[in-house]
């Protein structure tokens, strides 16, 4: 088969499953309520933010200029690593260009050839990624499952090991058991590598994340990966760990050396969001007296994190309802294979604690209405299982 | 070992070797004359580059606010890649967060464990990381060698085949033979994918790029890659080939559907920069200008882009003569071991087209006087052969 044809054979697959995707390009300004975004906390579009990042493209320019070891690294990335380190209760920081390089590196690093990686099985792409990428052994467990850890590790036969996890999951809004699997990681000597992207600024007291939540920011076998792109409205990714580790990270995490540093404007943009943020602990908890509302009116799961989940009999029904949404004024998110663990389409609904009381109730009105016609169009078809959570 | 142990052994043995890295954040407006960064045509800080981030982050806010099928897709991106597309002679373009997720994007979308992949030896790291996590088999050939990549091509019996490398490539400078390449893939039906990294904004009529400077933008069997990062002194990275390679990356590449979009600020500002390299034809004409006096003056072979290498007789060596430039007022970079395909470190300079006629000048004195003594200091202690180019 030739490339041209490849590619036809494989967009046709997609259409006839539903899951052909387009970009849609927004203009600014619109006049939509945005449930949809990772901005849960609407820090992005904060008056204080956004003029952080312009001064910073003014004062320092549109790019880094090079990788962090060259001249990438400037005096904003440093004070940013500071206080994320002190906010989060970590000694030390490494700021990413991406979330994804985060996770790249932080496993990359750590995992090689003679290391074993214990995998959660409903953890981030990136993170699945980025232990194919680690060439290490990769034992996936079933998700949440603590024994299953426990029992890969003393398989391990005391080589050095990585144990991978989220503190909150995205898709079905659960927490992962960081206690248990700390101290089994301690047991074992392993690391703890947990991805708060959804955690932090959201998480723990003031949206410290789950870990500070739980205590266990101080805890050696623990490293914390979170991005800058969501409670934080900016763009970008984090480790949070020792000395010793960051030391680690800059000078053997190839998708660190090998890629010019994050930009001027988010970089101070997450700063400012973050000062923002300590100021502002009315912000985390409304994300969770919101969801909470809203899960009891959708009779969905709670989620302990920003976003709710709502299932969906196929695909299509997704896409037909989240488009009814965006119809009446309301955009929303929809998760479809390959983005979910279980092959069930949801809407993906962020309870956004930037809108104001007026937006966010027109808002549960209008997710009420399309959630109850998708649920009795679905009676006239299979209905899935909900999520086991 | 424990891992505190394992993290200290690991640091020994990088300071014995001369190759313990550390972070050093620069201040605003040092005086320093750059030859270190990547900001070849010295755009980033272009004042209307500056003003259209700042802009930028203060219509958009300092993220996307999610990926760019969710929400991260603003019509700045649209734009941007609307105006690549052009530039470069490409029929359709898509924006990543940084250059490593276009190239991890580009060739895990079209390589998979069906396919075969024929890699030159020196591309980029975001390249080898690439092609690992395809899952595909592998075939590294030596560098520029069009027989061996004939005779992999030959070997992969019909599957679906990529041929990875770099139109200009970073650490000796050279070009690919791109239009032997391009051949070669046609009469195979495989894919050339070429980074254009150093290429952009550097090579071709106008810094269009090698493959638009060789007549290939058009070339059915070529994909380009490039950042927006280096020539364009923004962020960011870009794939450009035909609108079924854009859809089909899309929908299927994982580090562009799992990751938050470029933020605003860098989008614009690489746009802006694009527009400002439309109108400034003399700003990569002097690149290629300083870059051949500044090889003759240093007896080192001339560079097909904006850097030039100047060997060093060991990484010890080379990190103290990038300090006395230093002292002296002159900022080169450092290629030392992993970032090397040879072994052999040396200084690394840019020949920043940005610099006004003195400051330019100033920096070939320096640099001029550091490599005469290094050279000199290396009489004593082993010397090593020069890169074959």
């Amino acid at each position: 088969m030739s490339w041209a044809e490849w590619f036809a054979t494989q967009r046709a697959a997609r259409e006839a499953a539903g899951l052909q995707r387009i970009l849609r390009p927004r203009a600014p300004g619109d006049d939509l309520i945005d449930l949809a975004s990772n901005d849960y906390l609407g820090l992005s579009g904060d008056p204080g933010v956004r003029r952080a990042a312009a001064e910073a493209a003014l004062v320092w320019g549109a790019g880094a200029g090079a990788s962090r070891l060259v001249t990438g690294t400037t005096t904003l990335h440093a004070e940013l690593e500071r206080e994320l380190a002190e906010f989060t209760g970590r000694e030390a920081a490494l700021v990413f260009s991406t979330g994804y390089h985060a996770n790249l590196s932080a496993v990359t690093a750590l995992a090689d050839r003679d290391a074993v990686i214990v995998s959660d099985a409903h953890v981030h792409a990136s993170l699945i990624d980025a232990a194919r990428l680690s060439r290490a052994a990769v034992r996936v467990v079933p998700h949440n499952d603590v024994a299953a850890v426990r029992a890969a590790l003393a398989a391990a036969g005391g080589r050095r090991a990585l144990v991978l996890t989220e503190s909150v999951f995205s898709v079905l809004g659960d927490a992962a058991p960081l206690a248990e699997l700390a101290g089994v990681c301690a047991e074992h000597d392993a690391l703890l590598v947990v991805d708060e992207a959804h955690g932090l600024g959201v998480a723990g007291d003031r949206g410290r994340g789950l870990l500070h939540g739980l205590g266990l920011s101080g805890h050696p076998h623990v490293v914390m990966t979170a991005t800058l792109s969501k409670s934080l409205g900016a763009m970008g990714g984090v480790v949070l760990g020792s000395a010793a580790l960051i030391d680690h990270l800059v000078n053997r995490a190839r998708p660190f050396i090998f890629d010019t540093g994050l930009a001027p404007a988010p970089t101070a943009g997450a700063l400012a969001a973050l000062r923002t943020l300590r100021a502002r602990p009315d912000l985390p908890a409304r994300i969770h007296e919101r969801g909470a509302a809203l899960a009891e009116q959708l009779h969905v799961p709670r989620s302990a994190g920003a976003v709710l989940s709502v299932p969906m009999p196929s695909p299509h029904v997704a896409v037909a309802a989240q488009a009814e949404a965006l119809a009446a004024g309301v955009r929303v998110g929809c998760f479809r294979p390959p983005s979910v663990p279980d092959g069930i389409s949801r809407l993906r609904v962020t309870t956004h604690a930037g809108l104001d009381e007026e937006r966010w109730a027109r808002a549960v009105d209008v997710l009420a209405r399309v959630a109850a016609q998708s649920s009795s169009s679905a009676s006239a078809t299979k209905i899935p299982a909900g999520p086991r959570t």
